[in-house]
């Protein structure tokens, strides 16, 4: 089912370079070898994404839908072996990766429902006003065109639902752009099961070979290139800050630079408010350690950062906090580069003159395991060092004593761009809240109350996005289904023969789609 | 009524370091004497639009409406000293300055009509599913929120309409964001008088009075402190690709890079379809020289670039076009700079091997003043010489003889992005205007048929954007209401109590605008 294969061109293709992936939990090497991609396979890749560009961009939405679904449906049939695969490469539990798949086709099909629906296309018209005065107004006519080819980089903490069919994947795809994948090379073969099921859904659907290709590889060159390539027009990544920052760099030194949508780093600080600390301090300090470990706390939205004001009521929380890290187990990181990272993170926290230790999890007999960590200091020294602030990933956190709820507005105001912020509130904290809330939405994508940042539906109303360095971009999100606007650009048709427009444009709607005439917004299909 | 002052906090200020204006169409000196802004007034303008932010975002849509639609009650009664004191900046004549103040105008109220309708927020609610299984969703809401204060740089060849309070200003205040304007130094006294008008406006509707400051000055180092001002969010701009892309690396070199919508640079590519070139040849030369020369060129959508098959249709355009060229009146440019910029392009092209100046324009006797110019050249030739594409800004403009209409479409995937491309087309012309709509759309933000591109409709269909280096982000428009989309960015609130809830996401919808609610959409007041 897997043999290492680049795929492009619709076909099956092996490089001379090759590459293995390590099962984290053991650290053995798992078979087969893998292709690593490269430079020449990128620029085919991107001359075949091109070519398939204006056909696969001029899909009808029924046809697009419907393709976005057949992947969906090729992503199930590969039954478990997707799953016991992705397990071995990444250390992730069984029912994790279920959700996850659940999750991967859920996107496909929301976008499915989306690209049917049509309001993504934004369709405007603007009547000609022939008999104005002192100039007739001429007939305008506006819509949202698929950008062009698009690279997506697979992220290692979701080898399903962030990865080679994951939501940059969907919502490129919906928008009507083909799309050459980078593959993590953290799970190739999980990859490859995915690939071959999108390209077995682009030879189906009757659509050109090029508006899907795979590259796997573990060169920062193949990456490099692809964002380089003159013929892609956008980027979509999640990983790294220093991953993200070298593409975004990349895309703006080229001829043309193109956007960059790279989801990066946030520590997502979490607001212990008085009165729900009052009230159930040891609750919370018991949730908090559970949203913090869950997954080895390997999501972008994991809570590494609480601040409240300092007193008896903290002090309960942190003690059952204490408790709870203290009986957690180890858990297995997605890989060793990983867990040196977060090892090394959580070492220079430990060795801090200005944090204290609050708590450490069990330690385990295994490799590449996270032992989890709770740090304390005061606001005044978290502020005194921005190194406090950079984003550990796993389940490490650092808990800041504050003076007063003026001095957890200062720190979230220095704070650096999140994708989330946290309210632990009762409603007698509503007054306080009301006043920090202006605060925290500068600096965040999404703000959520008496809950936990980790678990992002995907659903319209989502954000998971914020600003520099959450994003590259704090004007778009990754998550839910405004992320096809990341992948569209308008284009105004002025007195264009009938002919010649968008089929969204003309007067007959064939698609149903809603649209704003003259200003005001009319019907569409839902 | 103008005295040369910066408009900071509510108050107007002289700086010491002076600068004049120069009446192009004289070369004569204008009094008064105008400040050059500091960077320390850079910064106390950024702390005060900072510390207005959360005030003016939270504003309610009709007082923010009314807000607009005051500056542009205040800017008419300025009365004719506006126009004669722009006419003696710009060296435009009172007809365009007149109809200009009515588009400045226009826009506003525009805009206040966006604010008042609500649909630029977005607003999307996903309630709450207490009951899903296996985990229930949360109640997620997201709007548009205020991106934060933003620069803007007003253009030389609009010193009303892409000026002070001109698309970027009306865009981003409408928005709800502070805007920060660096006066261009060639129409002080016009943007001045105009300034004056904002800061009444936020005078008398009691706004504070960091929602608006004016900062007139000639030096780079004034623009670019404002650029790398941290409370600074995003940069509207409209003039020179040098100028543009310095901002934008400003911009990406900061802690916190930024959004910048830098209009740049666009030779606006007019086609000439077989069909009609043969039924109208003569006619369409005419026209073409007539929007060449209107405004003496200084459009960002003035017709640089003409493509046809070459053969006798080709040479009656051309004819038809060297006739009215020959007989086109010189006009004054904006400035000795743009004139001296003018001259050297025009030189350029006069003196490369590979082209023929078809020809000038009148030769008068005033100062700074353009001779129109056409140059021919062929295809092989335009494509061999990235130089024959680089824009000069003015009445100068290349017909491109071209082998078939696959050597035209050659050159218009080989040009870079552009404002508008434009097809002369009759019916018989509408098969090969199909096969290139789609390699034309790739390259603009505008295509238009059957007219000239010169002359911008402020409506919700516009866009005037497009790719690189049209632009420095081809996702949006500097033009037309959907311009405001440029200053906002999604926040998304996950189960928060409705009294922390933007207005435009309780459930009592107070203002009347239309929402996505799980995923459909319901209600507005229009």
């Amino acid at each position: 089912m897997i043999d290492g294969a680049l795929l492009i061109g619709g076909e099956a293709r092996q490089a001379s370079d090759r590459f293995t992936a390590v099962n984290p939990a053991s650290g053995d090497t798992l078979s087969p070898d893998f292709s690593s991609a490269g430079i020449d396979a990128v620029a085919e890749a991107c001359a075949l994404a091109e070519a398939a560009f204006p056909t696969y961009a001029a899909t009808d939405l029924a046809a697009r839908a419907a393709f976005l679904e057949a992947i969906a449906e090729n992503i199930l049939a590969i039954g478990d072996d997707l799953i016991v695969r992705a397990m071995s490469e990444s250390g992730l539990p069984r029912a994790r990766l279920e959700g996850e798949r659940g999750r991967t086709v859920g996107q496909l099909k929301l976008f499915a429902g989306v690209v049917r629906q049509g309001d993504f296309l934004d369709a405007t018209i603007d009547p000609a006003m022939p008999d104005r005065a002192p100039l007739p107004r001429p007939d305008l006519r506006r819509i949202n065109l698929a950008i062009g080819p698009v690279a997506v980089f697979g992220a290692s903490n979701f080898p399903l639902a962030f990865s080679v069919a994951g939501g940059d994947t969907a919502s490129a795809l919906a928008a009507g752009c083909p799309v050459v994948v980078k593959g993590h090379p953290a799970h190739p073969g999980t990859g490859e099961m995915v690939a071959r099921a999108i390209q077995q859904a682009v030879a189906d659907a009757g659509l050109p070979a090029g508006v899907f290709a795979y590259l796997p590889g573990e060169t920062n060159a193949l990456g490099g290139a692809l964002v380089a390539d003159p013929r892609i027009q956008a980027v979509g990544f999640t990983g790294s800050r220093a991953g993200g920052l070298a593409l975004v760099r990349i895309a703006s030194e080229r001829p043309e630079p193109i956007p960059v949508y790279a989801e990066m780093s946030s520590i997502n600080p979490v607001v212990l408010f008085p009165a729900a600390l009052a009230a159930r301090g040891e609750a919370l300090g018991k949730e908090f350690v559970a949203s913090l470990t869950m997954g080895a706390g390997q999501f972008c939205t994991n809570p590494g950062l609480v601040l409240a004001i300092d007193g008896p009521d903290l002090d309960t929380f942190v003690a059952a906090a204490a408790t709870a890290m203290a009986d957690a187990a180890p858990a297995t990181m997605l890989s060793p580069g990983i867990h040196a990272s977060f090892e090394k993170g959580v070492d220079a926290l430990a060795g801090h003159d200005a944090v204290r230790t609050v708590a450490r999890g069990k330690v385990g007999e295994g490799v590449n395991q996270a032992v989890g960590a709770v740090f304390e200091t005061d606001a005044q020294a978290f502020l005194a060092d921005t190194a406090l602030s950079h984003e550990v990933f796993g389940s490490s956190s650092v808990v800041v004593r504050c003076s007063d709820m003026a001095e957890i507005a200062a720190v979230i105001a220095g704070l650096e761009g999140q994708l989330t912020a946290t309210l632990q509130m009762d409603p007698a904290d509503e007054r306080d809240a009301a006043a920090l809330v202006p605060v925290i939405a500068r600096r965040v994508g999404r703000i959520l109350a008496n809950g936990w940042p980790t678990g992002v539906e995907v659903a319209p109303a989502m954000v998971h996005g914020g600003p520099f360095p959450a994003t590259s971009d704090g004007r778009t999100t990754s998550v839910g289904t405004l992320a096809i606007a990341r992948f569209l650009r308008p284009v105004c048709f002025q007195n264009l023969a009938p002919g010649l427009l968008p089929a969204g444009l003309r007067d007959d709607n064939a698609w149903g789609v809603a649209r704003r005439i003259d200003g005001v917004r009319e019907g569409g299909s839902r």
